[in-house]
């Protein structure tokens, strides 16, 4: 995940695993809040032909993997509910562009960083965990999320030329890696 | 489809399919409107875990829908963007009650009436139509509707005895009715 500009600090994995079950609270808002932003942007551009079946295809996926950490909290015996999120999405946001087409590449840059930050804490939480049920979870997720990052950045590359994209990318980078660098530490994956 | 207080008028398919990419287009919209809704109810309602799994699967539903309903619009050569919608829906949502759990149990019925109407609709369609290809969209989406009727009202009933979920959606049915007589006649499923 070439797109990440800082490395999660050791025993990151291990301080979140002491509160398995809020983690995967956390992490079934956090593929909610996927589908919803995918949703989203094709509300926001209908026009744009090109995000609509892909951006609909990965709303899908999220939602698969919603249901799945929702089902394996009902076999835990864990109660989904309101949690109080990260601030690292809310933050995130706060670094993009604001007038078009660069907002459009922002958000999708925005999200292919989350999904790349996913993509390695879920390396190693896989590595990490010692539950096998949580282990085939975080490792299923991690390919998921590595490849939502590819249909983001590719995604971005139809709006502008792919260094355009790429140096933007380093920015927002840079950007992500302070925002979770400043984050509380709370049993959440991007926390 | 007992749930509607009122039958589409005759000629009412022969209007809107004298501009079915127009139709086309606020069908795809109706799509994704419909897959917000339920991943919206999920987000407003994450403590009610009998609403989690049926509606994740229904807002899939839902989008694989509107990815069909854009590829038809590709094939023809027809531009997806932005649309006027019909006042159906914001006018329906007015009779909802605003306390809960009534709001939640509104929610979920007028859900259920927009797809008893959208069936309804569908099925004239389907009978309607000329073209082929048309004709079986419609036939397959009339079939889909009819099942997501019955997700909502069963999940209705998970929130109040059937008789009083069966009395509010007869109250709810008489509001759809109005709402629809007094719709401007645009090429819309809901006009």
């Amino acid at each position: 995940m070439p797109a990440l500009a800082s490395k999660t600090e050791p025993g990151w994995a291990e301080r979140v695993l002491a509160a398995p079950d809020e983690l995967l609270i956390d992490h079934a808002h956090c593929e909610k809040k996927a589908a919803g932003t995918a949703i989203n942007l094709i509300f926001r551009y209908p026009q744009r032909h090109f995000l609509l079946e892909p951006l609909s295809r990965l709303a899908r996926e999220e939602l698969v993997h919603f249901e799945q950490v929702v089902a394996l909290l009902a076999r835990r015996g864990v109660a989904f509910g309101f949690q109080k999120p990260a601030p690292y999405a809310g933050r995130l946001r706060e670094g993009m562009r604001t007038h078009e087409p660069a907002r459009l590449i922002d958000t999708l840059l925005c999200c292919a960083l989350i999904e790349a930050r996913s993509c390695e804490r879920f390396q190693l939480l896989a590595e990490t965990a010692e539950d096998p049920e949580l282990r085939d979870l975080f490792g299923g997720l991690r390919a998921a999320e590595a490849r939502h990052r590819g249909v983001y950045v590719d995604l971005a590359e139809r709006l502008a030329a792919a260094e355009v994209v790429g140096e933007r990318l380093a920015e927002l980078a840079e950007h992500e890696a302070r925002v979770l660098a400043d984050s509380p530490p709370l049993p959440r994956i991007h926390a």
